[in-house]
């Protein structure tokens, strides 16, 4: 309306400055804030689903790091010299003879069972509120129609659904965020190792930008960028097209995977992956983060897994207090099966952390970092902190007294979930808590539990 | 050496005496005493794995009644014209099209991850004491190379294996019972439906003799027992050669599935399946007896099954107790892939019985039934005893004091895995229980609690 | 109806002496005679197809004799010690790997394509008056459903259709006589090893009859015989059976094949098979009798075969002149395909013998063995008699006089589909022909030419 | 040598110049003679094979036109909404399910039994001196590591073998000349529908040049060209590029496939298919032309057709004769199983050519077409010339004397493959040929006889 008030060349002006709001290099792309949303959401769900899932093996118990255990590498490990690469090749030759190759699993990737409403109900039951697929991965299998990836997509091959799109709308219908995962690399496609700057250009960023003109993702989540600088793949000018013109430029969240040089510099928010990455640096990220990791050794579903692999709800829930409280996201890797089923183990833990999210929710999501948790250093205890409201959260139940510093006078003390008074003390700016006698049972569950201290800052 | 100075007569003698210990009739056959320890182990796992582990299917939410969800009768459903029958033949017709035949399924079933020693070791770490396996369910496939099932059964199709002998050989080896579950008719074998009285001498008796004599069972379990009278199956024969001249006929424990009359009547130990069968006349059951079911709603392995499908580990530990309680042993099926894995999320189940056992299972293995149990009817309290001592399982822990009646004075109680007093008061015959406040975590799980009243008998 | 006019004990008499026409030793069983019409029939096809037309697989270019190029004998090969057995076994493992069974090709044979109908045209228009289909070859798999081998026939798993039946339909509506070749021995049934009374009694005559009376064949052509003697297969009393009470005990024709002492000696027409068996004694042969022999080196199909494996048609032509001038039949194998399409290459070869028995089939059909062939030695020159006609093959086309000896004066000459006269001089019994001028082309064929002499005997 | 004498910038000159030999026109790249070995070699085998080959399926018998019965047309025709469609998708949807996609074929193209070396052989047994292979048909699939098309190519999917490049150096190393078949078009691949030009630049063109580089063929054979003008392929520069820098700029001959105005008018030899194409004009071809058909109906393998669907060894020497005779070369298609053998019914075909041109071969080779056969218009005779001899061809014997009009009078006359004289008289310009008498069988075939007449031009 607004719009008809004013000369035609002072909107031509407006456009024009509009679209260049972001210019293609570090500095202005660095300078756009992380949507609010991002920091807000604290938990989401990492979906790793390729034709990996066929094979869905890799060695959990084997000595042979971190990396080597990820089933969706299975189908760089069988060409690969390394220890790891004997065991899967030894595996592969056993289970399915030399002559088979990676690209004869992509018929057996059938999803007949997949039901995406029913994926992102759980997700919602389990407290995520983000989902990040992986749209393509090493492999270059895309979970959508590919134009630049035909024959080797979800559509004309296995599947013949549409992923990206079919999870996509499930995902939004539920009120969840949706993003995808890509990977910049691909191990085999020829066109990668042959000219670099044709496959930039003809296939990956085309790739990207359709997959967020068509499905409008708010993550757009990079990998696989090590082996070049952000340079090469052309990164700001995507981004800067993803800022400035993109359907999704004011929503659209992305990491920091977009050259060898950019993890923990450039891009969106920061990535850890199994806590690894940052090189211990974590403690002093200024900038939105996130740690991914699977629920067991690996992200792609890894059938040779036995319970012993798989973290356990308590751990999980753990892990996902002490993420936030160091001001990151988690985001939990589920590895579908073939057939299209989250093991019911991993729905299990996805629900037990839900179940825990249900009391202690509010503890989580929207919260920030505490920038004075460093003064109480206490064991089994972690802060998190949302408006004046601090929320102590205790790993183990505590036994003794808790003395918390850097607390308001006016500030009062309740337990989440538990109906009761709660005893406390204040002196000049500590807070002395007495937990209360809980017999078992009667908290929902036993897995942490949080004392919110209101008015504390 | 002895006999050599017996006159021939005699030794004639005691050979006829000793093979007559036991007649082909139900009243001798009756007579002889369930072997002790049966009622002593309390815990077994049971395992339903044959070609329906391929299919995997049954519609686990439908409303068609407990049967109907049993996957393992896939065979029987695609060609049954109930309602349930349907809902398997549709679901059939879509995955392997109208031309595929259950048997077409045998192929499939490798077992090619199958470790029958990690599946041992599994069962031990979850407090089983016994297992039992369907060496032969109504499809007839046999786990074991019987001659009287040539191409169908698991050496000569699919696994290639024996297994049957490779299981029995692993859980003996790790300290545990082995059985064998055999269903004494077929769905669809020619020779059954022809010709009874051949079926019985030329395929069933030959196939369990053989199963006696080649792996040595603890326990024979049979089942598919109601089309005919126990004459029909020569039932009593059998078990007169059983108990008289087989190589096990010490130790073997038998049930009450033997004709269409004998459940709950003959046989040895009897039986009960998802709380059903006995009519409700458990509570008065004086033999031994056990109560079998899956973990979810199948025995064998329905793909199907979510989370909301399967008992909690709570839920599984109060029915452990319940049955234990009631004098009863708890079978516990699991459901293995063709692949041969257990489902994580049920080494997840058995894994938390195990834990609870730990600290808890001298109020499990070798109690009994406590008779006074009656008199005192607390809403989640069962009781077991072992000698002079009574326990006092809670599956809900107790808010208010707990008083028993019918414990001596002398009594002295505890906490299952609690190192500090219980206070407690007695009076004539009564004693009154004040459950210890309890933190979260200072027991080493939540599931349900037991008192242990020493010298209470 | 008369009989009720009849005395009671004359009835009984009637019956007992019906009962009676054979007894159940060979000398009786051998005083029957052949039904007339095997011996007019001449030519028949041979069918073999099993399990083993899955592999199709031998070293047809190997040398490793004759036997060890039967494709049928696939599953015996693969667990075989010998150097044909090591071919088979290092293919097998390669193509399907070591863990991969026999019993696992069968839900392969699908028989998809199969057109039971579209078979028996081409038989008929190949000339052929009968076919014999092997209802089960030593691997033990039945092509009807057998109850005695239960989900090891071909209506239980892979094509689910009863092919014994389904071709037996097809080929008397032909106009067509219908057999089964039926082996008494299987290689790897247990209760053929471990019993062999049992295997007779409740296996294989039960499946005889069953065969006989379910499809009323007019040849049941055994085998698999030789290692026992005839007792043991109690072969005498099955074939009393047979000839007293069967419905087909009027046109019925066995072969020799029942016992390690019979062939050539007892039973029905003799049988020679790649000119082997009859250890050369086939000129004396005074009874009925009939060379089998696959086109190329095996029986069931080999997909290695190559045309330089086949016989040309010129060749299968002489040896069908060369067998019926013996006084024998050549029943010709076909190997169809596990889909159920006879190989073009075999079509080609069936219609050109069609081809030529149109112009020629009355110098084959119903003609017998001229005892006075040996008087007239001449090479490429054979005989056939019917009535008072001689018939003269020449194999060649004669470039000389052709002098026959042994031919009654008023005999007169022609040449099969040649219009015009031929030229001959007669002698005191002696003729010579005179073989006209042909120009290419001008007989509708050129692979045998045929004299007849016409009131010759 | 002698530009050892020529000053540096003429030879420098000499170099342009030729690197401009042939421009981007049509006027231009017309202009450049067809290689004289093309006109001599006359016979050729054609080759189908790709992933068509797996379901190696059409309607042989059905109406619908020549073309719909071409079974290398099955991907098109399953999504083909014409009559012949129909037929196509019913056969796919009860064999395969709606639910499996032509991609689902790639990986049961297999090609275990390829012998290229055998394959070779046969060719060179069947007189054949050159071999053109579908390289990349209009499915897109090419037979050898295509960077253009990873994922959909024999090395990364299926037979896993570079099949463009083992066949090559068997054709080579049997003496033959290899050529290659590749279709401008593709049905499926998006970038083709998307954006003809850069899949021209990006795509095809380097798809060509990098079969051209990397085997060096003697041929290329392109089709699939009619849904655009020349211009838009780009086909002259390619061309161009072909006869100048190629390494094969002096041997290649090329077809006349490279646009939709060019048949019959520009590019190389002219082509016929199935008779068709030409409208009828082929006898007035001024340019080397060849004709390509199928022994059967089609050009990739149906397994459907029977013996009635494949021409006679007799018709396809009178279509090479009669092809010959016409200025032609015939390319006979053979269509290999997807396992990699050529039907021997096709090897039948072949060698019974092999045969005959052993004998008659020098009246097919290095011949031409006779200017003056149309004054010699007798039914059955076909004429072929070389230098000064000429060739009578009788697809049937003559049964009455031959007038040949034309003859020099020195001429003599001789039949090919008959040792002694034939009789002929001479007049002005006719010589009149009287056949031989010929008994059957005493020349090697039946098929057609050939007359020379030395010296008769």
């Amino acid at each position: 309306m607004k719009r008809l008030l004013l000369p035609f060349f002072l909107v031509l002006l407006i456009n024009i400055s509009h679209a260049q709001k972001y210019q293609a290099n570090w500095e202005s792309i660095d300078s756009r804030p992380i949507p609010a949303w991002f920091e807000d959401v604290k938990f989401g769900i990492f979906i790793h689903w390729g034709v990996y899932s066929v094979p869905a093996w890799a060695p959990a118990n084997a000595d042979i790091g971190v990396y080597a255990k990820y089933a969706e590498w299975y189908g760089y490990r069988i060409n690969d010299d390394s220890k790891a690469g004997k065991l899967f090749r030894d595996y592969h030759n056993e289970m399915y003879g030399e002559d088979f190759r990676y690209q004869d699993f992509a018929p057996r990737f059938k999803a007949q069972h997949w039901d995406p409403e029913q994926w992102a109900d759980l997700f919602k039951r389990a407290g995520a509120k983000y989902v990040v697929l992986t749209s393509k991965h090493h492999e270059g299998f895309t979970l959508w129609p590919s134009p630049q990836s035909w024959n080797w997509n979800s559509v004309d091959i296995g599947p013949h659904r549409d992923i990206c799109g079919d999870l996509s709308t499930a995902v939004k219908d539920a009120g969840l965020h949706m993003g995808f995962y890509y990977s910049l690399y691909e191990w085999y496609n020829p066109l990668y190792h042959n000219n670099l700057q044709k496959y930039v250009d003809d296939h990956m960023v085309p790739q990207m930008k359709d997959l967020v003109t068509s499905y409008e993702p708010d993550i757009l989540w990079t990998d696989g960028e090590w082996d070049h600088p952000s340079e090469d793949w052309k990164s700001t000018e995507f981004l800067a097209w993803l800022y400035n013109e993109s359907p999704v430029k004011n929503q659209i969240c992305v990491n920091d995977r977009w050259g060898e040089e950019t993890r923990s510099k450039h891009g969106g928010f920061y990535t850890t992956e199994y806590d690894l990455v940052h090189d211990g640096k974590k403690e002093t990220i200024d900038k939105a983060w996130e740690e991914c990791r699977g629920i067991g050794t690996s992200f792609g579903y890894n059938q040779m897994e036995t319970v012993e692999n798989y973290m356990s709800s308590e751990a999980l829930i753990h892990l996902l207090i002490e993420k936030v409280a160091g001001g990151g996201n988690l985001l939990l890797d589920v590895g579908p099966t073939a057939d299209g089923r989250i093991p019911v183990i991993q729905q299990q833990r996805l629900l037990d952390i839900g179940t825990w999210l249900e009391t202690n929710g509010e503890a989580i999501y929207e919260t920030r970092k505490w920038e004075d948790a460093d003064k109480n250093d206490i064991a089994n205890v972690y802060f998190t902190k949302k408006g004046k409201d601090l929320y102590v959260h205790c790993t183990q139940y505590p036994t003794s007294d808790l003395k918390i510093k850097g607390v308001k006078r006016k500030a009062e003390v309740s337990l989440l979930g538990y109906e009761d008074d709660v005893k406390y003390k204040k002196s000049r700016k500590t807070i002395t808590i007495t937990a209360p006698n809980l017999t078992p049972g009667n908290l929902t569950n036993t897995y942490a539990w949080v004392f919110k201290i209101e008015n504390a800052l």
